[in-house]
């Protein structure tokens, strides 16, 4: 009978009982009994670890039984129907190949250990259940991203990561150089005594990317409909749970849609990428859910099925007011021309709506300066989807497509053309109706799984002083 | 009668002929008769031009029949079946609204450009037939990767491009920071005069990444295949038509795969990609075929269909050997223990065998510290894939799962432990044999568009002194 190699997955998916089966792993567990060994196996494709019972008279038998946690294995035997419970499958071995051991030093012993040890060791977080489920549902995320916006008909646009451009002034930038900067005194100079930046690598000083937005509309401006999924950078010194240094945004942009198609074309991905967790992830949600939130498969039903409500700032400052009148407390002003704060976000989805919300029109003293401007001179065609939970999981915009008015935008703004004439450009070259969106791919993770600090749903996080 | 607001890529799919439909797309030419203009017109979803009818009945029909290429329009009408030669369908206007003109100085007229030319209008070459193709083919090879490698059952990692490892070696780095480095007299110094990193964002120099196979190792270790399929970086000084400086890398990593595996892996991959492009961009490809790559569709389906011929590298010296022999000239050494050059890699691949050609175990000498010693002492389980027409297109290996066989590899090649303690630990803890490859994305896309320049098949190249 020939063996067959097989993948836990597709040993639990396809069940193939009576067949010869090679498994491979990592050792979750030994327990020895007189006769036998049992020996828990996960090789890492599924939440699910597979049973092997271990005969005492395999050869060696004596070097299986003393394995420890993480040992890495391989067996083959005849995988039957099991007895026991909560596993469908086990496997009996006829022959176990050892492929290595662990010292005693190894960090992942059986006992719990907390998040924060963990984060220590991202190089073998990964083997544990809870990361397993993580990244499982983020590559899944990532998976229904690309199908989504593909199936939309918008092209994948690989924006670029160093830039000459200060983005839109929406943070803080690394400094990218090829010049020797551990030595000071042997930095090229100009007569000014300022580093020469013709010498560098590019010529001029060069940035990692804050957006690929702008890049993004040039492209949609050519092939109709565009979307990023690449990383952006903030060189913040925020030390937050949920700020990274480095993170992944996904930014599609659309020709001809204007802010309506756009906060329906968010809609559909949302629910796109809920249905696609909800669908293909239900192991590893239900692990999260017992282990880190409790409703967490029921919100994500709910959100999935939730007409999501659309309601101006206008309209939300005096659901607001009237909410603070009736004695609701906020720490923040919620008058019209502040900007709304967390705490009045998640009153709006979670207390008052109970559903996802999105907020359109903003005043355009606190929104960046590519936005449509509407005609009432006072706010711009800008949204934010608040989801119950994490509060603002989308943001996005209409773009102003008229030139002038984009240049007393950026004038009001105090922002400089030079460098941005391209992008004015897109304005004067068969300028066209437009609109996108940004979402935060790892505030999209901490929401399918549960996770409350974003630090736990990348695989390297990069945070002030840390970069491991 | 409702409007179907429609991509052109949806109207030449579905051909909704006498429904009313609303087009949206830039002006590519228009001709002016007695009673009608022909405007043609493009909205980047297809390679396909949509010809509209404007009657001079039309209210606006001055203005429409005075427009200039580049401009942009929406035009509401009833689709008919066309009369002429190579369109199906065509678009009797309606309403015709103009969104936005161009002035004289646009820099995309009718007549022909250069593909230099345009590489200095980035932002606006998408628009050309060239880059739309280009882009869209890239497009389909990157929905091609995602699908193939999920549906093998690996999982996307997204290794961190900020890092503080320096790589394998693999070349030159970016060094990143937040100091202010424009300003040397003022950068924070150690007593010794130096930079004093610990004031820096991450507390230590960092780089940005070569490579993310090492993170991709770790990972395989814990969910048993990945893939990583984004941007990596070279500071090298290399202004050819094959380097970038930034560019996008897939690199797939699978525990317990021997380096045969990896080599069917890699062949199912070039196949799978082929595959889809020959499927779902003929018209793209076409139009390549026509003006880039006389023999374009032909080599792919070559390629396609053939089997991939295995030698190893002794062997591949052999017949470079014989063929020297016999009177082919080559530049460089073939001996055994010299590296294959490019006139080597395209003899085997389109002289002799005119087949792809994986070329395994080759002298250790000149392959990464990281690779699986074979028994002889002088050889790595190192793999390369040439392709004819473009020589190497992917590079792999087994990995060294011996720790110390590895840190005597190390030693050899004067690598320092510090810092790569984590991946020396991947042997420790629970090793297990595994293998992976690399395929630079910019280069599988010049192979399926025919260009022949790597800044062309990227949206914003990257290269010495060039970063617009």
């Amino acid at each position: 009978m020939s063996v067959k190699k097989l993948t836990l997955k597709k040993i639990f998916t396809q069940e193939p009982v009576g067949e010869i089966v090679l498994a491979q792993g990592w050792i979750r567990s030994v327990r020895n009994s007189k006769e036998f060994s049992f020996v828990v196996i996960n090789d890492g494709t599924t939440q699910n670890n597979l049973q092997v019972i271990v005969n005492n008279n395999l050869e060696n038998y004596e070097d299986i039984s003393k394995l420890l946690t993480g040992a890495c294995v391989g067996i083959t035997g005849k995988l039957v129907a099991s007895q026991g419970k909560g596993q469908s499958v086990e496997l009996h071995a006829e022959k176990a190949v050892i492929y290595g051991g662990v010292p005693e030093d190894y960090p992942l012993q059986k006992k719990g250990t907390t998040l924060e040890f963990l984060r220590d060791i991202p190089h073998l977080r990964p083997r544990t259940n809870t990361f397993g489920a993580v990244f499982r549902i983020r590559h899944q995320l990532a998976q229904a991203t690309h199908r989504f916006f593909s199936g939309e008909g918008y092209y994948y646009l690989n924006s670029p990561l160093i830039t000459a451009n200060d983005g839109e002034g929406a943070g803080e930038m690394f400094n990218v150089t090829t010049l020797n900067i551990s030595k000071p005194d042997l930095l090229p100079k100009t007569k000014e005594g300022k580093t020469d930046f013709a010498k560098d690598f590019f010529g001029a000083p060069v940035n990692l990317t804050v957006t690929g937005q702008l890049e993004g509309e040039a492209f949609a401006m050519a092939l109709g409909g565009i979307y990023t999924f690449g990383p952006t950078f903030r060189a913040e010194n925020s030390n937050t749970p949920r700020h990274l240094s480095e993170f992944w945004m996904v930014e599609p942009e659309v020709a001809f849609f204007d802010l309506e198609d756009t906060a329906d074309l968010a809609t559909r991905y949302l629910k796109h990428m809920i249905g696609e967790v909800l669908n293909n992830c239900r192991d590893d949600l239900e692990f999260l859910q017992k282990f880190y939130k409790k409703d967490l498969i029921e919100t994500l039903e709910h959100v999935h099925q939730a007409e999501f409500k659309r309601i101006t700032y206008t309209e939300a400052i005096d659901i607001l007011q009237k909410a603070k009148e009736a004695g609701e407390q906020f720490q923040f002003p919620c008058d019209w021309g502040s900007d709304l704060q967390t705490e009045h976000e998640r009153f709006l989805t979670e207390k008052h709506f109970n559903l996802p919300v999105i907020v359109t029109d903003y005043p355009k003293s606190f929104k960046a300066f590519y936005m449509k401007q509407n005609a009432d001179g006072k706010t711009v065609r800008a949204m934010d989807i608040l989801v119950p939970g994490v509060g603002e999981i989308i943001g996005g915009s209409q773009r102003e497509d008229d030139y002038q008015k984009l240049i007393s935008a950026m004038k009001e703004k105090n922002i400089p053309e030079e460098g941005l004439e391209w992008y004015l450009n897109l304005r004067r070259f068969g300028s066209a109706p437009h609109s996108g969106f940004g979402l935060g791919f790892e505030r999209a993770v901490m929401y399918m799984t549960g996770m409350t600090n974003i630090r736990d749903v990348i695989p390297f996080p990069r945070t002030p002083n840390n970069c491991k």
